[in-house]
């Protein structure tokens, strides 16, 4: 069966050069890099290597630090619980401002500090998915501790005002933290740039393997750190490197950036192609102004659709797609992104996301457009709901 | 170069049949488990396999957690983390009883609930290098929230009464964990037999890949966390399954319980072959009762050589051994296990670790009867030290 892989936002293929670049360390180059023999030595010439490719790809400076871990989960838990522990438990400053829309390793790691009396402000976002300037500006004060906005919403792919959202933090004395894992791959991220004092990221997220990510500390921010133990990363880390993984996330970051131009072309002509596909079918709806939007991803509603249903028709048809987070795929609520834009509820249940990557073809979208318009049809001729709003035009 | 590798605790080679069952998830093979589309699909079944090989392998029951993280050190961490949250802020349990020789990852971590303000007992050890039942008795308490005891230690392969320890534990109402990482593949570990409440491992100490490990949580323990956000391990650990890595370790597990009689006969052979050829050394010792020690580990110490300087000969040779663990390797202290069985300090810094694996042959151990014996030698003769002390003897 045709198998179109249209959930990137969700997981990413594993670059052939990536799998390739890991190859030689399956094999005899298994030493552990803090040993101080040959076996060791061999690898840390080529994690250096590794590093300074993802020092490269973010822009850190040599100064700044640049953890790799499990997992943008586990760097956004380390922000997080780091900030409470050295600045939280430290200082008079006691509040964390965020967004409503962050990834569940945000929001979960927020109501546990919640718990510890941390004081907490969820920014709303508007209709377009993004928060507003106005809205940062009001809710951080002189007692916040730290912001953290992501770069790019992982469902509507919204680009969020970093720069001016750091800056409104770092006016009020306050640390500013993005997750960049949606964002990374899919348009320039630059740490520097926008003056972030943390930055993490997912290796998954753009074709490395799951199960390795990364976390940027600027040098002038406080050190945070959850896994504490041997002497592995400077300190900030503990745990045996996974030498393979540190080595493919280094050379996927290298090929991410180096197709930033082909993901500004290619992804987002074929993303504009099925996005105009899918707008010509009536009563439906994407979230966001798609110049605002990093170039993959689309967030679709067909009014009398439920987003469930549509995702095991495609499935059967073999095109992936998603309702939203996979980290919360379990959940079949409404569409949290879609409730806080304001939608209504009956559309909130009506969310598809389909997002590409620069290994979508043509072809794929070409199939995608014959399937999905066909497939809202086929669910809104069963719908009761959907027969009950035509009837209500009529 | 000949390249023997007689590292074995501080990282093993990936087994190439585990590195076999990975290769389909670098593939297309790669969706996102949570995903409820075909690519998600077609992984969960082979990760309940992944599940299923782990669960056996340390005798998990059905109704116990068996949470695959990155590895030990996270794995220790969230057990020493966790209850600091769940029990000791929760109750007037206090006070922590573990050993003086755990691994980094647990000492770094006791360090950190000190500075909270938690109460911490180090238990010493002795000349043997383990932990006496009777001083584990002395300082348990009603006020103890938990005692952490390793299954075996990583620089002298001596097994510690795991048993017997966590039955004190649980007689003053303490929980009890082990840091297994050095006794699965080496001994049979039954998490159940010796009824931990928690019990962490590693995968690369297994011939599984770096960068993947796991925690039991026996189903009466207070579930404990480090990572929160999505519903990823049931709850207990956010971060997208690393699929390739979960599949690897269930199939290492295996392999290594499947070797464990091999181990205990053929890997002891060789190393008591070794063993006896440098206690033929004069002036040379190696710590702790072989009876009661992994087959695979010997910590061996010799006059008048220094632990570093015989580590860069034996390189040059081709040799990988190490001064104790990798997780320390760049602190050039005197070995702190030597210095907690009392050594004195000249014979402290002499000591070299020896860690087979089922992958080390007749002929690398023939080779290292050869070398290792020449180069103490080699290394006596330019020693001042070593020329006092016989002239002392004389």
């Amino acid at each position: 069966m045709r198998r179109v892989y249209l959930d990137n936002n969700a997981t990413t293929m594993v670059d052939p050069k990536v799998k390739e670049a890991m190859e030689p360390f399956w094999g005899d180059k298994y030493g552990n890099s803090n040993s101080l023999h040959q076996f060791g030595a061999e690898l840390r010439s080529v994690l250096r290597d590794a590093l300074d490719r993802l020092y490269a790809g973010i822009n850190a400076g040599d100064e700044d630090d640049l953890v790799v871990n499990s997992c943008a989960s586990e760097g956004n838990n380390t922000v997080l619980q780091g900030i409470y522990r050295e600045v939280i438990c430290q200082s008079a400053r006691d509040h964390i401002v965020t967004t409503s829309v962050e990834h569940p390793s945000m929001r979960s790691t927020c109501h546990f500090l919640e718990s510890l009396g941390v004081k907490l402000t969820y920014l709303p976002v508007n209709n377009q998915g993004v928060v507003s300037l106005e809205s940062v500006k009001e809710a951080v004060s002189d007692k916040t501790a730290l912001v953290s906005a992501m770069w790019a919403n992982n469902e509507t792919g919204m680009i969020f005002p970093i720069r001016e959202i750091a800056e409104i933090a770092h006016s009020r004395g306050a640390l500013f933290h993005t997750d960049a894992a949606q964002a990374i791959g899919k348009i320039k991220v630059d740490a520097r740039e926008v003056e972030a004092d943390y930055l993490t990221f997912s290796g998954h997220k753009f074709h490395a393997p799951k199960g390795v990510g990364g976390l940027y500390i600027r040098s002038s921010a406080p050190k945070v750190r959850l896994i504490y133990g041997g002497e592995h990363m400077g300190g900030l880390r503990a745990g045996t490197l996974n030498a393979p993984f540190m080595i493919a996330m280094g050379v996927a970051m290298q090929l991410a950036n180096e197709a930033l131009p082909y993901e500004a072309g290619e992804v987002r002509r074929l993303k504009d192609k099925l996005e105009d596909a899918l707008l010509a079918i009536p009563d439906a709806f994407v979230v966001g102004d798609r110049n605002l939007r990093v170039p993959n991803t689309i967030l679709a509603s067909a009014r009398g659709v439920e987003g469930e249903s549509l995702l095991w028709d495609l499935n059967k048809r073999g095109i992936a797609a998603s309702t939203g987070s996979a980290c919360a795929s379990e959940d079949l609520a409404a569409n949290p992104i879609l409730s806080a834009i304001g939608s209504d509820e009956e559309l909130a249940h009506t969310a598809i996301r389909l997002s590409l990557s620069r290994f979508t073809t043509e072809e794929e979208i070409d199939y995608a457009i014959e399937t999905i318009p066909r497939a809202i049809k086929r669910l809104r001729d069963i719908s009761t709901s959907y027969a009950a709003v035509q009837n209500e035009q009529e």
